[in-house]
């Protein structure tokens, strides 16, 4: 691939000086990166342009079939002044797993990463120095050929947006009110479940207003066949711990590989904590709750990296865990994450990528 | 709503003369109606504009998040002159349900119809007049909120574009080759996939792609709870000739409610044949086959109008129908929908809606 051109915007954006003019994905830095793709010559033109609207065809395939991945990472300035991301090669990988469901061409992993730090590097007066605020970054892919018909396209962008986020919580980890969803589905196996995809986004959009009316923060999902097994949580992947041991359902194929739940297990494989991978009926904690076994449940993703769960509700059963508050597990895992990503804490297991300093 | 406002192109483009050159989607008018939705205002600002690219944030929800919904619908013009749609009404009532699946706003059914008649009327030159070719017409909602985040949207455009489209079939009906999809699930209830909505589509292209290479045209899917029983065909509905009863998978929640199918249904009602919504599984095909019984198979949808299935393959059973041609109950469907559709037989239903006459 021929190397990156820059153009560099005239007009800066001034950039927010509190967390909350940041808030969340609202906005966006001053450029973004770009390239294309056609069949035939594979990817080409890769750019730095300034940030701004994209010119499409209302014929553009991703706008009717929804021919579209993507994936979400951030960066991270420490008190070092060292911008970190954390496992971004992850997330590349995952988005070329995501591509082959889609039928998108793959991406090269390294050149993308490449394109990245560049890009940050560019932008790093946005990264910002908040505790536990940090640069959200939004590679995408859409099919762009101005052609109706359902096919796989044969015209691609991808492209690389950075929006600088405040932190998630406010005030530290905050217990989240979370329900079983019994009615909707999101993915089922031989679905696109595992992949990072919009339309599987678009089916959880009811559920969730359904969920935020009646005063809960997500909905948790069961799986599609059976409507008996957990799956995941909007944006997260999740743990409970049992009577001492972690369980998380296990990569079936209906839900994300999440990278803070791949984290989450070898951190606690390096503590010693108990971890399986495995089916977890929404029955099975019912019954655990009961007996007084269910001691902690939490999300994990890049969003908040750990979210607890202090209640967790079920046709009829309500659960209340670790009395509503944040469980020592989900504080350890959290202060771990977190130490690593702002560098205040060894990164023993080669996590983290650094960017530049500030 | 306030009335249209209209911007006329002034560089028209060439139409094109043949129907090869038309092909499928990939032509469009001079013109487009849009009008925009803001949260708090509603629907505003219809307008009929010259056809051009959209100017979309690359942060849209609708790029990342996949909420958008679409129909498809045809204008024909008879040997009379008489240019006609095909129950249009039932399109935009389907946007709707598609769009409270969606969580999108509700659009005015009645106002989009006219406002569609009023852009056909305008690019009425670009109906083509050929035999079996059509005026193919895509309104779509996308959300365009420049903001990242799941969350249904505040601002959506809703837009209708006009492609000239050649027969479907070159040289009369042409009966295709078709497999019963056995790993691939296109949707499951509690899912999304009783609505137009792009996501359904993204699921459906790595089978589809499969499929050609088998040299299949499409595949027929299964539902996703235990793969049993029969569901749809890419963008068709199926039915079967089952020892002198039409039968067709009923509406459960997870097939598209098609247009084409409901009139098909009405058609055969009214004269006498026999027609069964119900569940139909894939075993129940063969066992009727291996008796003879499996006399037709056909798919309905906009834009082939009728397809005869001349195979159908499910795991190692490969049944041909009658004698892969087209059959009687198939050829019979075709000539009264098109004859209805182009004017030549008499519209005793009321489903066409006069437009203009050029
Ligand atoms: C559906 C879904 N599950 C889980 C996750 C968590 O993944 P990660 O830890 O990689 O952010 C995400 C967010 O990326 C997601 O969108
Ligand atoms: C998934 C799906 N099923 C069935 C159909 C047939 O519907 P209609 O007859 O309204 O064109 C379509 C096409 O619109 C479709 O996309």
């Amino acid at each position: 691939m021929t190397s990156i051109s820059v153009t560099l915007t005239g007009n800066p954006q001034d950039k927010p000086s509190t967390v909350k003019e940041m808030g969340f994905g609202k906005l966006f830095t001053d450029h973004m990166f770009m390239m294309n793709y056609r069949t035939g010559r594979g990817w080409y033109d890769p750019r730095i342009v300034p940030f701004g609207d994209l010119s499409l065809s209302p014929a553009s395939l991703c706008l009717h079939y929804g021919q579209t991945v993507f994936e979400g990472l951030k960066a991270y300035c420490g008190r070092d002044g060292q911008v970190r991301l954390f496992r971004p090669d992850e997330n590349f990988n995952r988005l070329n797993r995501s591509n082959q469901r889609l039928c998108i061409p793959r991406i090269d992993p390294q050149f993308c990463l490449e394109a990245l730090k560049q890009l940050v590097t560019l932008e790093k007066d946005w990264v910002p120095r908040q505790e536990g605020a940090s640069l959200y970054i939004r590679p995408f892919v859409i099919a762009t050929d101005p052609k109706l018909g359902v096919k796989s396209g044969d015209e691609y962008l991808f492209i690389i947006i950075l929006s600088p986020s405040g932190a998630y919580y406010e005030s530290g980890l905050e217990p989240v009110k979370i329900y079983v969803e019994s009615n909707y589905v999101r993915a089922v196996r031989g679905g696109m479940g595992e992949a990072k995809t919009g339309g599987n986004y678009a089916a959880s959009l009811a559920a969730q207003d359904e969920a935020h009316e009646q005063g809960y923060s997500q909905v948790m999902w069961l799986d599609g066949v059976e409507q008996k097994y957990i799956e995941e949580i909007g944006a997260m992947n999740a743990f409970f711990l049992l009577d001492g041991q972690v369980v998380t359902p296990g990569l079936t194929g209906s839900i994300l590989a999440g990278i803070t739940r791949k984290s989450v297990i070898s951190l606690l494989e390096r503590w010693g904590i108990p971890v399986a991978e495995r089916r977890v009926e929404a029955q099975e904690l019912v019954l655990a709750y009961e007996r007084g076994l269910l001691q902690e449940a939490f999300c994990t993703g890049t969003a908040a990296v750990i979210s607890p769960i202090g209640e967790l509700k079920w046709r009829e059963h309500v659960m209340t865990m670790n009395g509503g508050e944040t469980g020592p597990v989900a504080r350890r895992l959290y202060d771990a994450l977190t130490g690593i990503q702002y560098g205040t804490l060894p990164d023993e297991m080669g996590w983290t990528v650094n960017v530049c300093h500030i």
